[in-house]
């Protein structure tokens, strides 16, 4: 019996299934955003809600029936458990925090489409290569937090008050968002010489993004080149080693 | 007579012709936009108007009347038909906005000249590659919308009050244009931990622009850096098979 | 004579002499943006402009005299030319704009150190590369500065007036500034559906800009990359062919 | 003694126990931001500050003893020791700023973990091959700010009322902050043709910065992608030659 569920939930029809039901949901969802439709079809958006988690629900059953403790040794798996766990607690509860939450749900086609998952696993597969790079980025994000809330946190309690504020300005000024208009521009009129922390502070982080983006294009770029330069430059090798023995021969 | 027509409308001569009304139809609609010169010459512009539609459009009959049914398999000559006809509804009507659309018609330069079909024709081309990710950030902007509405559309109605205001608004963040000062900020005051929301939401969008802008470049600098390589690298190939032969022969 | 000047102009302690007196009055011209220091010592900055101006004059002089007219077959020698002639006129005029343009002969510096020279000539050797992508881009801007000033000229003058600022607002919203707070959003309040004009606008410029970009990296990239490994295949064919005359004369 | 004090400072056990006490320090010098620990715990807080730079005096001092002169020849002693002696100012005054900066102490952890050492001077490295480009950059900031503060200086002198200020302004409109909105729609009241002279310095500093980047990937994607396509090609030679040492064996 086992073996013929495990063959029904690895059948595509099924996978088929389970991701018309993701999009259902997802709708679904979306829709409750309408005041006018919640008034006139709550009802069987929440029945329809209810059906998708119940079907959810029989899912990873079934699959913790078949594969047992394996079920826990996929990413994807304990991703698609995580997502439908958090979808029950909002239906046992009122906050609203918890209710918006349920959309999450939507994020399973991801661990369902298989290309949408290459991309997921290739940006995993990226963060040895740029793991340095983000690290120092968190060093200098820490350092700046430290001095601007020391430097300016007297004096402008929004933006600078402590760690926490700082690091939100911080990252605003990174995007460059309203960054000298904004914030340096006012510090200034308080603090002249504020351009010494703010402009290098800009230039240190443009020049650790650029080292991120380097880091994930550079391995993308050598991967998608390279291949088949490899595999013809093996080819030849092959060849010339054929030759060789060709030349042994001949020398006998 | 058929041929006659296929070869006229086929002649470099013709297309000069067409891409000359092209570009003087843009200059006169360009013109319209001046009060003074319609003021003084609003005849003449709108004659010279009527003028290079009637061209167009006797452009357009041959072409069907050369091709029949052939003519709708090339998608450049359907783009053409549409462009036209939308400049056709204008002229018998006084709304504005189809008024407006007519200067669409300087596109047409883009399915006349080579070049830049060809870059077009590239877009397209780089779509297959792209087009998971694409439908992750579409994802990405559904969810974000929906748990934006529901979260804060009641106290911010005019960013997100329905996931369409969401949508625009997670827009604006995701280029960053005053995301922080003009909206984090001041959600931030009614919600003090919105920025849960916002700064993973601005990651992850950035990190799948990244992405898209990888594609697109891989692709472009494969298929530009590794023709001449690979050429070389077969010739390579071809002289070691000849070697080969050569050394097989002195064998026998 | 004429050879003994020609040896004199293209000796490198004259270039280094040049190259002195461009800093030298670059500073000049700096010093006489504060107020103090003109106030103190204006008459001396006068004197060692006007000393730079007849150092420059005499050096297109004399190479005028030793190249006669294949002086002008040169591009930097007409560059020269040209801004050493600007700088001659506000020496007799009052206009603050052609005295601002005086500090553009701190431009000479590119035209008199090479490897400046050479990332200028890069640049336009780049240009036949990317010129339908640029063509192309200065079409979508006309197209919809067209459209955007039938659209909203009449109810924002200011941004939408005429095709002049029309341009210059969607050069505006092309680098993201204030494109939705500052302008999009208050044209919505007039026009809801104004997005449907601007995001696409913002979505097109932004895959436009985005080929620019990558015509602009594959050349440097291929060039950089390929130049080597091109070598090392050129090695290997000779290598092959050399093996094969050793084979043909084993065969005799 | 000095031998054993060498394998001492250089044994693994020692630098991760110098590491422990950065982090350690960074965590502490982060707290001191926070007012309610300070009030509880703030003699525990300096003393253990203390704790570290007397562990950060006899790291260098020992450092010292063992290398003698050779320490200076090592471009990370010497920023280690600049950074622990600024440490120590602070300690003996009363000043805001110096007291900020000891902070900067956590930026030893570049030192001493050696992959972000290798970023680092990966960053040096890049520098000979962009230095060209970043002079020009320099040079267009210096030639715009004189003249924009000659030409609007007067009439706007909180942005380019001298040649600092002019350099701010142009760094905030070279990020693309505000520049429209904030700085040239205004600028563009009192002089109609200003951006005459803002969008040409938006495209040229554009442009400068696109060539800096190019520079960097160019040389980060050569090394990357060539390495093992190098060492295949050299294989491919080496095989060939031994192809023509057995020829030659072959015609003797």
């Amino acid at each position: 019996m086992r073996e013929t569920i495990r063959n029904f939930i690895e059948s595509s029809r099924f996978e088929w299934g389970i991701t018309a039901v993701i999009v259902l949901n997802a709708i679904v969802l979306g829709m409750e955003t309408v005041p006018s439709v919640v008034r006139d079809y709550g009802g069987l958006l929440a029945l329809l809600d209810s059906a998708s988690i119940a079907i959810f629900v029989v899912e990873i059953a079934l699959k913790l029936f078949v594969y047992r403790l394996k079920f826990f040794t996929n990413g994807w798996n304990v991703f698609d458990l995580i997502i439908v766990s958090v979808a029950l607690i909002p239906a046992s509860q009122q906050f609203s925090v918890l209710r918006a939450l349920r959309i999450l749900r939507a994020l399973r086609l991801i661990s369902v489409v298989p290309s949408m998952r290459k991309v997921i696993v290739g940006l995993f597969k990226a963060i040895p290569s740029i793991g340095t790079v983000i690290v120092m980025l968190l060093l200098l994000f820490y350092i700046s937090a430290v001095m601007a809330t020391k430097l300016f946190g007297a004096a402008f309690p929004d933006w600078f008050g402590n760690l926490g504020l700082s690091l939100y300005s911080l990252f605003q000024i990174m995007t460059l968002e309203s960054w000298s208009m904004g914030i340096v521009r006012p510090v200034m009129e308080v603090y002249p010489y504020a351009w010494v922390f703010f402009v290098p502070f800009i230039l240190l982080t443009s020049f650790i993004v650029l080292n991120l983006f380097i880091g994930v294009i550079v391995n993308a770029m050598a991967e998608a080149t390279e291949d088949d330069a490899h595999g013809e430059r093996e080819e030849i090798l092959t060849e010339l080693r054929r030759l060789r023995a060709d030349i042994a021969e001949l020398k006998k």
